[in-house]
């Protein structure tokens, strides 16, 4: 169940980039390397972090694929795709979900300090659409608006709670990635975001 | 003959770089910085990606060497430098057509699937001008103009191509370089590039 | 000795860190996040080249704890910390002295070349800075002002001039410690930089 929400996850964050991509009105290469950085960078920096080489979609090129077409179907869907709008943010949702919580697995295997493993978790969810931006030229968007990172924070910080109690590993995961959808879903409803910090002298 | 070919591109990546550089005015030690990133950057990325650290520069001092001196040379005749744009641009291609040959030859080392040690060929041939844009906050070129990486990837696929007919690895190895090299001298003789991709709704 | 000044230089970098990220107007999210890479970035890239990893702040939770109380400091103070640059400025090359010693070492202990161990200080000492710039969506400071890589190659050199000789190897590092510490103390205090190269072509 795990391994088809990463596959929908990456599915989703493809097509994320090939929006964006066509909006910066990249050539077709640049498109599919925007899709690719969009769907692994995150798990990608969580692997060299920890040393986990090589890297994960390096050794199970069914995610290669996956992006593959799922770029090429973003593409010829482009002029189509604003009716999907908010499947695709379900998907991106599910697949943040779920990267937390591999990410966290992963820095669990590594035997990392909770805090480390929250960080890894969040890493594997949200540096995609940073490394994603960097190459778009523009000031990651989760660093400006949004509850994004924040959400998968407190799914990891719901993990290391629920797992002090006796409860099944595996259940706790599902509660946590569960926490992470929830939690986005509920900040992009009803506008949340975290304040701005301004500094009088400043502005 | 491979290592003086690989010192070769060095050498092109570095003034290219130095090139880059000047002209957004950067100070000295900018300049050798981005000389560097764009001669090593896309080595560095493959052997980080595959596990292959310390990364190759550090292992071997002569790419610093070589580097540096290029750089020098390069700043001292940067107003000469136009005329020489012919032969940059061949030692700039044969880099390429190099770098991609000795990237594969790292991926199929790892034992990698070989779509992707086409991609780890592409990244060695392409990431250090795509690291030298993000330093210089520009959109990578790559991803705009050019068929730049699309020569590295049907080198890839010649040589995988190739490889399954009886023909010495060593020449499969020229032969996929010499393509690289081929495409992108024709590519942009006649001004060939990939479409970019317009949605109707954005524009 | 050592690990006191360390952890001063990352409460330094961490400061600067929140400092530009409020000048951008970033979330809180953002806020801590630039904090945390300009303080850790450029240990980071220094143990993913040399492959020490998980890196050093994955295995050490002092940091994250350091430079989490930090953030939250400058974020409460930040219309007050003007009257702080000083010290401030003072930690910060106090920083980067350390941080340039801390980087030669962990080379030597990789037994790389000499040169290599320098670049791996000045990697140390400068790079959180340039990630932090990136992020920001602007050119690396160090690129365009001051002489600050400068200082950090200075030192490294100095430590291999002094090695030669028949001093303690902890007294060579703090020499070169405090050589980067006064370079820049002094290249700030009298406004010394690094030439621009200038094109006439492209001027």
């Amino acid at each position: 169940m795990f391994y088809a929400l990463d596959i929908l996850g990456t599915i989703a964050f493809a097509i994320s980039g090939v929006l964006v991509a066509i909006h910066k009105r990249m050539d077709l290469f640049g498109i599919l390397i925007i899709a690719f950085v969009t769907a692994v960078g995150g798990g990608t920096l969580r692997d060299l972090l920890i040393g986990n080489t090589p890297v994960s979609w390096m050794r199970d090129i069914t995610y290669t694929y996956v992006i593959l077409v799922s770029a090429v179907f973003a593409i010829i869907f482009r002029n189509k795709i604003n009716y999907l709008r908010t499947s695709l943010f379900l998907f991106d949702t599910i697949g943040i979900g779920l990267y937390t919580v591999v990410g966290i697995q992963k820095g669990l295997n590594a035997e990392l300090h909770p805090i480390i493993c929250i960080a890894l978790g969040t890493i594997t969810a949200s540096f995609g659409g940073v490394i994603r931006d960097i190459l778009c030229n523009e000031i990651p968007v989760i660093f400006r608006k949004e509850i994004y990172a924040t959400a998968c924070i407190l799914g990891g910080v719901i993990y290391f709670v629920l797992s002090q109690f006796p409860i099944k590993n595996n259940i706790v995961f599902i509660i946590a990635g569960l926490v992470v959808i929830v939690i986005r879903l509920l900040a992009v409803k009803f506008k949340i975001s975290l304040p701005t910090i301004y500094s009088k002298e400043k502005v």
